[in-house]
Protein backbone atom coordinates (compact mmCIF):
# COMPACT_ATOMS: atom_id res chain seq x y z
CA UNK A 1 0.00 0.00 0.00
CA UNK A 2 -0.64 2.64 -1.17
CA UNK A 3 -3.27 1.52 -3.48
CA UNK A 4 -5.64 3.59 -5.41
CA UNK A 5 -8.30 2.26 -7.37
CA UNK A 6 -10.61 4.65 -9.49
CA UNK A 7 -13.54 3.18 -11.03
CA UNK A 8 -15.24 5.11 -13.63
CA UNK A 9 -18.27 4.91 -16.39
CA UNK A 10 -16.78 3.78 -19.61
CA UNK A 11 -18.45 6.80 -21.42
CA UNK A 12 -15.54 9.01 -19.84
CA UNK A 13 -13.48 7.65 -22.76
CA UNK A 14 -12.64 10.85 -24.79
CA UNK A 15 -13.62 13.68 -22.40
CA UNK A 16 -11.22 12.50 -19.73
CA UNK A 17 -7.76 11.15 -20.13
CA UNK A 18 -7.80 8.52 -17.30
CA UNK A 19 -3.58 7.68 -17.79
CA UNK A 20 -2.95 11.58 -16.94
CA UNK A 21 -5.56 11.21 -14.12
CA UNK A 22 -3.43 8.49 -12.29
CA UNK A 23 -1.10 10.68 -12.69
CA UNK A 24 -2.49 13.14 -11.20
CA UNK A 25 -3.32 11.27 -7.82
CA UNK A 26 0.01 9.67 -7.80
CA UNK A 27 1.64 13.38 -7.38
CA UNK A 28 -0.78 14.29 -5.01
CA UNK A 29 -0.26 10.96 -3.06
CA UNK A 30 3.41 11.31 -3.10
CA UNK A 31 2.91 15.77 -1.97
CA UNK A 32 1.11 14.29 0.67
CA UNK A 33 4.29 13.41 2.41
CA UNK A 34 2.39 10.34 3.87
CA UNK A 35 3.75 7.73 1.27
CA UNK A 36 6.87 6.09 0.02
CA UNK A 37 7.26 6.95 -3.75
CA UNK A 38 7.99 3.69 -4.09
CA UNK A 39 4.92 1.71 -2.92
CA UNK A 40 2.28 4.43 -4.79
CA UNK A 41 0.12 2.20 -7.26
CA UNK A 42 -2.93 3.68 -8.83
CA UNK A 43 -5.14 2.63 -11.39
CA UNK A 44 -8.64 2.92 -13.39
CA UNK A 45 -11.02 0.32 -14.51
CA UNK A 46 -12.88 1.00 -16.74
CA UNK A 47 -16.91 0.12 -16.74
CA UNK A 48 -18.35 -1.01 -20.00
CA UNK A 49 -22.48 -1.13 -18.39
CA UNK A 50 -23.65 1.16 -15.95
CA UNK A 51 -26.56 2.89 -14.79
CA UNK A 52 -25.95 6.48 -12.95
CA UNK A 53 -28.65 8.76 -11.49
CA UNK A 54 -31.52 9.21 -13.70
CA UNK A 55 -30.07 7.39 -16.38
CA UNK A 56 -29.24 10.13 -18.91
CA UNK A 57 -26.68 8.78 -21.20
CA UNK A 58 -24.40 11.68 -20.39
CA UNK A 59 -24.57 10.65 -16.46
CA UNK A 60 -21.00 9.77 -15.41
CA UNK A 61 -19.09 8.99 -12.33
CA UNK A 62 -15.63 8.45 -11.34
CA UNK A 63 -14.85 6.18 -7.63
CA UNK A 64 -11.77 6.80 -6.59
CA UNK A 65 -10.95 4.15 -3.33
CA UNK A 66 -7.79 4.56 -1.40
CA UNK A 67 -6.02 1.88 0.63
CA UNK A 68 -3.71 2.44 3.04
CA UNK A 69 -1.19 1.04 5.60
CA UNK A 70 -2.53 1.36 9.11
CA UNK A 71 -1.41 3.46 11.83
CA UNK A 72 -1.50 7.13 10.29
CA UNK A 73 -3.19 9.77 12.35
CA UNK A 74 -6.82 11.07 11.55
CA UNK A 75 -5.15 14.25 11.03
CA UNK A 76 -3.06 13.05 8.38
CA UNK A 77 -5.20 10.93 6.49
CA UNK A 78 -7.69 13.88 6.23
CA UNK A 79 -4.87 15.97 4.76
CA UNK A 80 -4.03 13.43 2.41
CA UNK A 81 -7.65 12.49 1.66
CA UNK A 82 -8.05 16.59 0.79
CA UNK A 83 -5.30 16.47 -1.37
CA UNK A 84 -6.33 13.73 -3.53
CA UNK A 85 -9.71 14.76 -3.59
CA UNK A 86 -8.95 18.56 -4.95
CA UNK A 87 -6.23 17.37 -7.44
CA UNK A 88 -9.48 14.71 -8.48
CA UNK A 89 -11.77 17.80 -9.10
CA UNK A 90 -9.62 19.80 -10.64
CA UNK A 91 -8.59 16.70 -13.18
CA UNK A 92 -12.61 16.72 -13.62
CA UNK A 93 -13.21 20.70 -13.57
CA UNK A 94 -14.89 20.31 -16.99
CA UNK A 95 -17.34 17.94 -16.23
CA UNK A 96 -18.02 19.63 -13.03
CA UNK A 97 -19.55 22.33 -15.46
CA UNK A 98 -21.93 20.28 -16.68
CA UNK A 99 -25.02 18.51 -14.50
CA UNK A 100 -24.11 15.36 -15.46
CA UNK A 101 -20.99 13.87 -13.55
CA UNK A 102 -20.38 12.69 -9.60
CA UNK A 103 -16.77 12.15 -7.61
CA UNK A 104 -16.77 10.01 -4.98
CA UNK A 105 -13.50 9.17 -2.55
CA UNK A 106 -13.21 6.73 0.41
CA UNK A 107 -9.86 5.65 2.39
CA UNK A 108 -10.01 2.44 4.41
CA UNK A 109 -7.15 0.67 6.38
CA UNK A 110 -6.59 -3.06 5.64
CA UNK A 111 -6.25 -5.42 8.80
CA UNK A 112 -2.68 -5.10 8.81
CA UNK A 113 -2.87 -8.91 10.82
CA UNK A 114 -3.68 -10.08 7.14
CA UNK A 115 -1.96 -8.39 4.92
CA UNK A 116 1.28 -9.56 2.61
CA UNK A 117 3.38 -7.40 0.38
CA UNK A 118 7.14 -8.25 -1.30
CA UNK A 119 8.59 -5.13 -3.27
CA UNK A 120 11.34 -5.22 -5.82
CA UNK A 121 10.85 -1.85 -6.20
CA UNK A 122 11.80 -0.20 -2.69
CA UNK A 123 14.92 -1.52 -2.38
CA UNK A 124 15.97 0.50 -6.45
CA UNK A 125 14.55 3.39 -5.09
CA UNK A 126 15.90 3.20 -1.58
CA UNK A 127 19.73 2.71 -2.75
CA UNK A 128 20.00 -0.45 -0.70
CA UNK B 1 -22.75 7.10 -1.91
CA UNK B 2 -24.60 4.52 -2.84
CA UNK B 3 -22.12 2.28 -5.31
CA UNK B 4 -22.84 -1.15 -6.67
CA UNK B 5 -20.02 -2.61 -8.40
CA UNK B 6 -20.96 -6.05 -10.38
CA UNK B 7 -17.99 -8.35 -10.66
CA UNK B 8 -18.27 -10.97 -13.16
CA UNK B 9 -16.98 -13.65 -15.19
CA UNK B 10 -16.62 -12.81 -18.64
CA UNK B 11 -18.08 -16.35 -19.55
CA UNK B 12 -21.34 -14.19 -19.05
CA UNK B 13 -21.41 -12.37 -22.01
CA UNK B 14 -23.76 -13.59 -24.57
CA UNK B 15 -25.97 -15.03 -21.99
CA UNK B 16 -26.68 -12.44 -19.27
CA UNK B 17 -27.75 -8.49 -20.25
CA UNK B 18 -25.02 -6.55 -17.92
CA UNK B 19 -26.44 -3.40 -19.11
CA UNK B 20 -30.21 -4.22 -17.98
CA UNK B 21 -28.62 -5.76 -15.29
CA UNK B 22 -27.53 -2.46 -13.91
CA UNK B 23 -30.55 -1.17 -14.86
CA UNK B 24 -32.61 -3.42 -12.48
CA UNK B 25 -30.50 -3.07 -9.75
CA UNK B 26 -30.80 0.84 -10.32
CA UNK B 27 -34.56 0.06 -10.08
CA UNK B 28 -34.14 -1.94 -6.84
CA UNK B 29 -31.81 0.33 -5.08
CA UNK B 30 -34.65 3.35 -5.97
CA UNK B 31 -37.47 0.89 -4.42
CA UNK B 32 -35.67 0.41 -1.29
CA UNK B 33 -36.66 4.19 -0.41
CA UNK B 34 -33.37 4.81 1.36
CA UNK B 35 -31.38 6.31 -1.69
CA UNK B 36 -31.50 9.47 -3.38
CA UNK B 37 -32.08 9.46 -7.01
CA UNK B 38 -28.76 11.36 -8.12
CA UNK B 39 -26.61 10.08 -6.05
CA UNK B 40 -26.92 6.01 -7.03
CA UNK B 41 -24.10 4.61 -9.34
CA UNK B 42 -23.91 1.21 -10.41
CA UNK B 43 -21.55 -0.65 -12.52
CA UNK B 44 -20.20 -3.93 -14.28
CA UNK B 45 -16.56 -5.23 -13.98
CA UNK B 46 -16.09 -7.73 -17.02
CA UNK B 47 -13.15 -10.04 -15.49
CA UNK B 48 -11.37 -12.33 -18.71
CA UNK B 49 -9.53 -14.79 -16.61
CA UNK B 50 -11.10 -16.34 -13.63
CA UNK B 51 -11.12 -19.73 -11.97
CA UNK B 52 -14.32 -21.07 -10.36
CA UNK B 53 -15.49 -24.10 -8.24
CA UNK B 54 -14.14 -27.12 -9.98
CA UNK B 55 -13.12 -25.26 -13.26
CA UNK B 56 -15.72 -26.00 -15.68
CA UNK B 57 -15.58 -23.73 -18.71
CA UNK B 58 -19.83 -23.23 -18.12
CA UNK B 59 -18.98 -22.56 -14.44
CA UNK B 60 -20.10 -18.17 -13.79
CA UNK B 61 -20.41 -15.86 -11.41
CA UNK B 62 -21.37 -12.78 -10.29
CA UNK B 63 -20.34 -10.92 -7.27
CA UNK B 64 -22.45 -7.55 -6.19
CA UNK B 65 -20.50 -5.00 -3.52
CA UNK B 66 -22.78 -2.16 -2.35
CA UNK B 67 -21.21 0.78 -0.34
CA UNK B 68 -23.45 2.65 1.08
CA UNK B 69 -23.86 5.72 3.54
CA UNK B 70 -22.98 5.19 7.22
CA UNK B 71 -25.37 5.68 9.44
CA UNK B 72 -28.88 3.55 8.04
CA UNK B 73 -30.45 0.93 10.81
CA UNK B 74 -29.82 -2.63 10.44
CA UNK B 75 -33.53 -3.14 9.37
CA UNK B 76 -33.21 -0.91 6.42
CA UNK B 77 -29.88 -1.62 5.33
CA UNK B 78 -31.26 -5.87 5.38
CA UNK B 79 -34.55 -4.72 3.28
CA UNK B 80 -32.21 -3.16 0.94
CA UNK B 81 -30.37 -5.87 0.33
CA UNK B 82 -33.12 -8.67 0.20
CA UNK B 83 -34.55 -6.10 -2.21
CA UNK B 84 -31.43 -5.86 -4.39
CA UNK B 85 -30.77 -9.66 -4.17
CA UNK B 86 -33.73 -10.01 -4.92
CA UNK B 87 -33.83 -8.46 -8.23
CA UNK B 88 -30.55 -9.98 -9.04
CA UNK B 89 -31.65 -13.25 -8.85
CA UNK B 90 -34.42 -12.63 -10.81
CA UNK B 91 -32.43 -11.13 -13.62
CA UNK B 92 -30.30 -14.38 -13.74
CA UNK B 93 -33.14 -17.00 -13.02
CA UNK B 94 -31.89 -19.19 -16.54
CA UNK B 95 -28.43 -19.23 -15.28
CA UNK B 96 -29.74 -20.83 -11.68
CA UNK B 97 -31.62 -23.37 -14.06
CA UNK B 98 -27.69 -24.75 -14.34
CA UNK B 99 -25.64 -25.83 -11.84
CA UNK B 100 -23.18 -23.94 -12.95
CA UNK B 101 -23.52 -20.72 -11.32
CA UNK B 102 -23.18 -18.12 -8.33
CA UNK B 103 -24.13 -15.07 -6.99
CA UNK B 104 -23.51 -12.74 -3.85
CA UNK B 105 -24.15 -9.55 -2.66
CA UNK B 106 -22.34 -7.73 0.35
CA UNK B 107 -22.85 -4.22 1.85
CA UNK B 108 -20.37 -2.33 3.67
CA UNK B 109 -20.28 1.50 5.22
CA UNK B 110 -16.87 3.21 4.40
CA UNK B 111 -15.84 5.54 7.15
CA UNK B 112 -17.83 9.11 6.78
CA UNK B 113 -14.67 10.55 8.03
CA UNK B 114 -13.00 9.69 5.89
CA UNK B 115 -15.15 10.15 2.57
CA UNK B 116 -15.09 12.98 0.12
CA UNK B 117 -17.64 13.35 -2.57
CA UNK B 118 -18.86 16.16 -5.02
CA UNK B 119 -22.09 15.84 -7.02
CA UNK B 120 -22.93 17.78 -10.21
CA UNK B 121 -26.01 16.04 -10.71
CA UNK B 122 -28.13 16.56 -7.46
CA UNK B 123 -28.79 20.08 -8.44
CA UNK B 124 -30.46 18.94 -11.53
CA UNK B 125 -32.58 16.28 -9.93
CA UNK B 126 -33.04 18.22 -6.86
CA UNK B 127 -34.49 22.04 -9.07
CA UNK B 128 -32.33 23.54 -6.36
CA UNK C 1 -17.23 -16.89 -0.04
CA UNK C 2 -14.14 -16.63 -0.84
CA UNK C 3 -13.67 -14.38 -2.92
CA UNK C 4 -10.63 -13.40 -4.82
CA UNK C 5 -9.86 -10.42 -7.16
CA UNK C 6 -6.13 -9.88 -8.80
CA UNK C 7 -5.95 -6.28 -9.79
CA UNK C 8 -3.03 -5.58 -12.22
CA UNK C 9 -1.28 -3.44 -14.67
CA UNK C 10 -1.97 -3.77 -18.11
CA UNK C 11 1.62 -4.00 -18.87
CA UNK C 12 2.10 -7.61 -16.86
CA UNK C 13 -0.25 -8.76 -20.57
CA UNK C 14 2.45 -11.15 -22.15
CA UNK C 15 4.88 -11.20 -19.42
CA UNK C 16 2.84 -13.12 -17.34
CA UNK C 17 -0.30 -15.17 -17.60
CA UNK C 18 -2.98 -14.01 -15.52
CA UNK C 19 -5.61 -17.28 -16.44
CA UNK C 20 -2.94 -19.43 -15.06
CA UNK C 21 -2.63 -17.10 -11.69
CA UNK C 22 -6.17 -17.50 -11.37
CA UNK C 23 -5.74 -21.32 -11.51
CA UNK C 24 -2.84 -20.98 -9.15
CA UNK C 25 -4.64 -19.36 -6.59
CA UNK C 26 -7.22 -21.41 -6.83
CA UNK C 27 -5.49 -24.71 -6.14
CA UNK C 28 -3.93 -23.07 -3.66
CA UNK C 29 -7.04 -21.87 -1.52
CA UNK C 30 -8.24 -24.88 -1.72
CA UNK C 31 -4.81 -26.29 -0.17
CA UNK C 32 -5.42 -24.41 2.68
CA UNK C 33 -8.33 -26.86 3.60
CA UNK C 34 -10.94 -23.55 4.81
CA UNK C 35 -12.74 -23.09 1.84
CA UNK C 36 -15.52 -25.74 -0.09
CA UNK C 37 -14.33 -25.88 -3.75
CA UNK C 38 -17.91 -24.51 -5.08
CA UNK C 39 -17.43 -21.78 -3.20
CA UNK C 40 -13.85 -20.64 -4.77
CA UNK C 41 -13.94 -17.76 -7.42
CA UNK C 42 -10.99 -15.74 -7.91
CA UNK C 43 -10.50 -13.61 -11.42
CA UNK C 44 -8.40 -11.03 -12.78
CA UNK C 45 -8.72 -7.32 -13.02
CA UNK C 46 -6.85 -5.53 -16.19
CA UNK C 47 -5.94 -2.18 -15.72
CA UNK C 48 -5.63 -0.36 -18.63
CA UNK C 49 -4.61 2.98 -17.30
CA UNK C 50 -2.28 2.97 -13.81
CA UNK C 51 1.14 5.16 -12.78
CA UNK C 52 3.15 3.09 -10.37
CA UNK C 53 6.35 4.57 -7.84
CA UNK C 54 8.50 6.22 -10.21
CA UNK C 55 6.68 6.28 -12.78
CA UNK C 56 8.88 3.71 -15.18
CA UNK C 57 7.26 2.18 -18.20
CA UNK C 58 8.35 -1.27 -16.60
CA UNK C 59 6.81 -0.91 -13.56
CA UNK C 60 4.02 -3.35 -12.70
CA UNK C 61 1.93 -4.64 -9.79
CA UNK C 62 -0.67 -7.27 -9.23
CA UNK C 63 -2.94 -6.71 -5.37
CA UNK C 64 -4.98 -9.82 -4.67
CA UNK C 65 -8.42 -8.84 -2.29
CA UNK C 66 -9.86 -12.06 -0.56
CA UNK C 67 -12.82 -11.71 1.35
CA UNK C 68 -13.49 -14.52 3.39
CA UNK C 69 -16.99 -15.92 5.47
CA UNK C 70 -16.52 -14.55 8.70
CA UNK C 71 -15.46 -16.82 11.84
CA UNK C 72 -12.13 -18.58 11.18
CA UNK C 73 -9.65 -18.17 13.67
CA UNK C 74 -6.67 -15.72 13.10
CA UNK C 75 -4.23 -18.72 13.22
CA UNK C 76 -6.39 -20.00 9.97
CA UNK C 77 -6.50 -16.99 8.24
CA UNK C 78 -2.66 -15.94 8.65
CA UNK C 79 -1.67 -19.64 7.35
CA UNK C 80 -3.68 -19.46 4.78
CA UNK C 81 -2.63 -15.96 3.81
CA UNK C 82 0.61 -17.36 3.61
CA UNK C 83 -0.39 -20.03 0.87
CA UNK C 84 -1.84 -18.05 -1.25
CA UNK C 85 0.85 -15.43 -0.92
CA UNK C 86 3.27 -18.33 -1.61
CA UNK C 87 1.59 -19.20 -4.49
CA UNK C 88 1.49 -15.78 -6.42
CA UNK C 89 5.26 -15.18 -5.35
CA UNK C 90 6.14 -18.67 -6.95
CA UNK C 91 4.12 -17.37 -10.28
CA UNK C 92 5.46 -13.74 -10.14
CA UNK C 93 8.90 -15.10 -9.33
CA UNK C 94 10.49 -13.52 -13.28
CA UNK C 95 9.35 -10.39 -12.43
CA UNK C 96 11.12 -10.50 -8.71
CA UNK C 97 14.24 -10.88 -10.84
CA UNK C 98 13.36 -7.34 -12.31
CA UNK C 99 13.19 -4.53 -10.55
CA UNK C 100 9.70 -2.83 -11.32
CA UNK C 101 7.52 -5.38 -9.41
CA UNK C 102 5.36 -5.16 -6.23
CA UNK C 103 2.94 -7.81 -5.05
CA UNK C 104 0.44 -7.35 -1.91
CA UNK C 105 -2.77 -9.52 -0.46
CA UNK C 106 -5.09 -8.54 2.10
CA UNK C 107 -7.78 -10.60 3.56
CA UNK C 108 -11.15 -9.08 5.18
CA UNK C 109 -14.16 -10.21 6.39
CA UNK C 110 -17.41 -8.42 5.04
CA UNK C 111 -20.18 -8.32 7.66
CA UNK C 112 -22.33 -11.84 7.50
CA UNK C 113 -25.31 -10.08 8.48
CA UNK C 114 -25.11 -7.85 5.58
CA UNK C 115 -24.48 -10.58 2.96
CA UNK C 116 -26.44 -12.90 1.03
CA UNK C 117 -25.70 -15.42 -1.45
CA UNK C 118 -27.27 -18.14 -3.65
CA UNK C 119 -25.09 -20.80 -4.99
CA UNK C 120 -26.56 -23.33 -8.22
CA UNK C 121 -23.03 -25.44 -8.28
CA UNK C 122 -22.91 -26.10 -4.48
CA UNK C 123 -25.58 -29.02 -5.11
CA UNK C 124 -23.70 -30.76 -7.73
CA UNK C 125 -20.82 -30.69 -6.47
CA UNK C 126 -21.68 -31.86 -3.11
CA UNK C 127 -24.10 -34.54 -4.84
CA UNK C 128 -26.94 -33.56 -2.83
Amino acid sequence: MPHLTIEYSGNLDGRSDMAGLCRSLHAAMLDSGLFELGAIRVRAVRCEDYAVADLLAENAFADLRLRIGAGRSVADKTRAGEMIFAAATAHFAPLFETPHFALTLDISEPDPALSWKKNAIHPRLRGT
